[in-house]
């Protein structure tokens, strides 16, 4: 992987850098601006990592992760040069309507916009995390077992720990790289898959009782009462509509949240064929090929219905 | 890893060879007997693989499982060298008492006995299909897409696709390597996780909902009755008491079967401290540190309050 030398000149130019991760920021996002952070404070800059949102608990293992601030006053006032780390839009980041002196775009995922005065988008990259890695070569900054716990997990996160398909011989190389440095891949798999509430699981439980399964698409839901059943939110359902599809025979899974006012939320995954994109477009959300979502108001009964003759229409 | 010179003199000397694999194989025997059957073909010997049980449902997308032949007799015949894959006994591969002019050992395991004229046995080793890996290395077999992808699954089964502490920077290097050879991760993991029956998860559900939890152990359970009503049997249970450990407290999982008569067979996983040897040795059973197992003829409330005590006795 190639790194852009404009980049390089940029960071070793400049003196005060604010990393920005995306809304709702996920494992790679995170993962990826605390190596990056790191790597720059050992280069002597002065950088920050700001994050509108707080770090989700259950990446809370991740070593610096408390230096993630949301008070961005505090670090514009240092005219800082802004990275935007697996995102690239200042909307994405919640940093629209400010002013920077120059601004670095560090992402894998496709672009719509061009923001950026130095941008470094490779789409074809499994996580941002294996960019930072090229990067930070690059750069000539040792790996040290923090920045390495970091990029592993930013790579676990993006690629199911290597399940998904993006994993490439790539993905495993420079993750084998990372074990040398010190990341234990045992203890981010723990910390990953196996730390849960035990209230989650109940939830989970509860969820799955729900299934139903008809022409190849599972439904499960989880009403209010569940979620005030099990002192849980919808925070604790990420990965939900995973289970079922562990059946060999699914093809789209969707996972329905009831909201307030007799609304619900959908998220569908699918595999192969079909395109959930499509069916959420027909109630009035959107998403990619295999995730996708909207809301609703209707009876649980009529959505489920609907949801079933909608893979029928959509797997050709 | 070195691979020991009389085991590649032994293998290009002899010309016709018995790879025989332990008795309820999983995918570490399957896919290295695999990939070492390919290997001699490729080196024009003969070569047979056997196996006294069925390979599993959820192993038969390996490219040739079905040369696996419970035919001994057929095999003997031909007077072949015998090869033990994944195991180090005859008894655990069922060829005791027979006689062979000359065998093999190759394995990760733990051995108690010296059998075997040729033995390489590396108990640091994350998987066999490691050491076939670096064994067709040593004879300059070229990979084939089937060895590697044969040799992937191998290693994953047995590092828990790359979570379990065995996940080392070789294994993973190597892993890259069979990657570039043509095993393709996604496929792997969408056989070995996303390929269950309906029925089977079906009875998933219902035993997660016995789920019990008590200073730090989970305890599920499955009833004759569960098993006649989702038409399943004690070999679609495999990895349940996997589920219960994705809670964070827990330390010991415990899943409960019911056999004929008022039985029961209870299979024990920890992790950390809790040695469930010893707990599994109290009731006249036994295993490993963090895997073990017993049979037990009492009433189910009795037996998971004599377990609930056991883990508060053995966790020091």
């Amino acid at each position: 992987m190639r790194v852009p030398r404009n980049l390089l000149a940029a960071l070793r130019k400049e003196d005060t850098f604010l990393v920005a991760v995306h809304i709702d920021p996920d494992g790679d996002a995170i993962g990826s601006a605390l190596a990056l952070l790191s790597a720059l404070e050992v280069l002597g800059k002065k950088a920050f990592v700001y994050s509108r949102d707080p770090v989700p608990k259950y990446y809370r293992f991740l070593p610096d992760h408390d230096k993630f601030s949301s008070r961005l006053n505090d670090m514009i006032k240092e005219d800082p040069v802004l990275i935007l780390v697996d995102c690239n839009t200042p909307a994405r980041a919640a940093v629209e309507g400010l002013c920077f002196r120059k601004s670095i775009v560090i992402d894998h995922h496709e672009t719509e916009k061009d923001f950026g005065d130095v941008r470094w988008i490779d789409h074809t990259a499994a996580a941002t995390g294996v960019m930072i890695f090229f990067l930070l070569k690059a750069l000539h900054t040792a790996f040290t077992r923090n920045m390495a716990l970091n990029l592993y997990t930013a790579i676990s996160v993006d690629t199911g720990t290597f399940r998904y398909s993006n994993t490439s011989a790539d993905v495993l190389r420079v993750s084998a790289e990372l074990v040398e440095a010190g990341a234990a891949p045992n203890m981010v798999a723990v910390n990953l898959y196996e730390s849960w509430d035990y209230k989650r699981f109940k939830l989970l439980v509860l969820t799955l009782n729900t299934l139903e399964v008809k022409d190849r698409t599972a439904v499960i839901h989880i009403t209010r009462e569940m979620f005030k059943e099990t002192h849980t939110s919808s925070e604790d359902t990420e990965h939900f509509s995973n289970f079922p599809r562990m059946i060999g025979s699914i093809k789209m899974a969707v996972l329905l949240r009831e909201l307030d006012g007799g609304a619900w939320k959908a998220s569908l995954r699918s595999r192969g064929d079909v395109n959930v994109a499509r069916i959420a477009e027909q109630f009035g959300g959107g998403g990619h090929r295999n995730a996708a979502g909207f809301k609703i108001k209707a009876d649980l009964k009529a959505i489920k219905e609907t949801l079933f003759s909608a893979v029928r229409k959509f797997s050709t």
